[in-house]
């Protein structure tokens, strides 16, 4: 086994130590956030830290890093009250990396990147009208992390749209049909392979384990 | 396109939208987190919230949910200080989904489940000897979130330990050649699959696109 301790890794490279830290966590979501600033003018960024934070009330939180084009979202959710999530697929890729790239301030990603908004009559955000699964979400409350100033913003979701047929019978979206991508580390996309679905753990199937 | 509002989620069977929800926000890590109680015993439980944080300090996060099995993991972290993430692959998998049953309160999963344990002179919780990424944390911070009573708990990456080679030159862990999995939703797991490495995206690079 190789061993990296605390003082191993703060002695490492600033982007080694970022490529490390970001894919020991494992593999991640790939997902565009969409806002709109107080002119109107719509932005766009690639995000990898999407999370689940609670089925009832329905709530997903984006992770806010200090000194990044992330800021702009940040700026755009807090003068307007809303974001879009928009999952990335195959289709989608190239153009949505190109979101990472830094623009005038006065144009929006919707157009240097070649991608289409749409809206929804619920919220001011765009929607990426490609991406096969479309989530609109007001804020709902934030956190500061201290020890390194990055921000965890939780938003409600109001709608969530994807394409006819895409739910199975349970209420499950399938990410593999959907094409859907994920991160590993910074910047490798993999698509998402085979599937194994687990039974429910109950008292009684553990008897013979 | 399909569309949920949220009257429509709220509306939903439990079980339906825990799956809808729980899916939405594309793939998820799984990881197994070990701790150890004041008595010494040992704790093995199944996440899919394992988050990256930060790189410098080096943080990761998991979310602990009310009433569930996770909060024997979160009373052994607040009492002892430390827990480790371990990455689940293909190998680890059947046994892992076992820790997430109901077991007695005197008995651990390692034993339960038929997982070996590991230690590191540097902390007392527990690794999962198996496991192709191990890491050894102390609780940082936490951030209890108002709107449905999860915690974030954030821990400082103590230790790292991987296989020999398994780094790239760039610091990248391979996910894929460790043959680790992702969670889609609750319970499918699946592999990962073909990667796609994206360049960084410069001022330069976006003239021409």
């Amino acid at each position: 086994m190789d061993i990296y301790t605390l003082d191993d890794i703060f002695k490492l490279d600033r982007r080694f130590r970022a490529n490390l830290i970001n894919s020991v966590s494992g593999i991640k979501s790939a997902n565009l956030i969409g806002t709109t600033n107080t002119d109107g003018l719509t932005n766009l960024a690639i995000f990898n830290s999407v999370m689940h934070i609670g089925a009832n009330p329905p709530l997903l939180s984006i992770m806010i890093r200090p000194h990044s084009v992330e800021r702009h979202t940040y700026e755009n959710i807090k003068s307007s009250g809303y974001f879009t999530i928009n999952a990335v697929n195959k289709t989608l890729l190239e153009r949505a990396h190109q979101t990472s790239g830094k623009y005038p301030s006065d144009v929006s990603e919707f157009i240097m990147c070649g991608i289409k908004p749409s809206f929804s009559s619920l919220h001011p955000a765009p929607y990426v009208s490609e991406s096969p699964i479309q989530i609109g979400l007001r804020i709902e409350e934030e956190h500061h992390i201290k020890a390194n100033q990055t921000i965890l913003l939780i938003g409600r979701v109001l709608e969530i749209r994807f394409p006819n047929g895409g739910l199975s019978e349970d209420g499950h979206l399938d990410l593999k049909k959907l094409n859907l991508l994920g991160v590993n580390g910074l910047d490798s996309y993999c698509e998402t392979g085979k599937v194994k679905v687990m039974p429910y753990v109950s008292k009684q199937s553990l008897q013979s384990s």
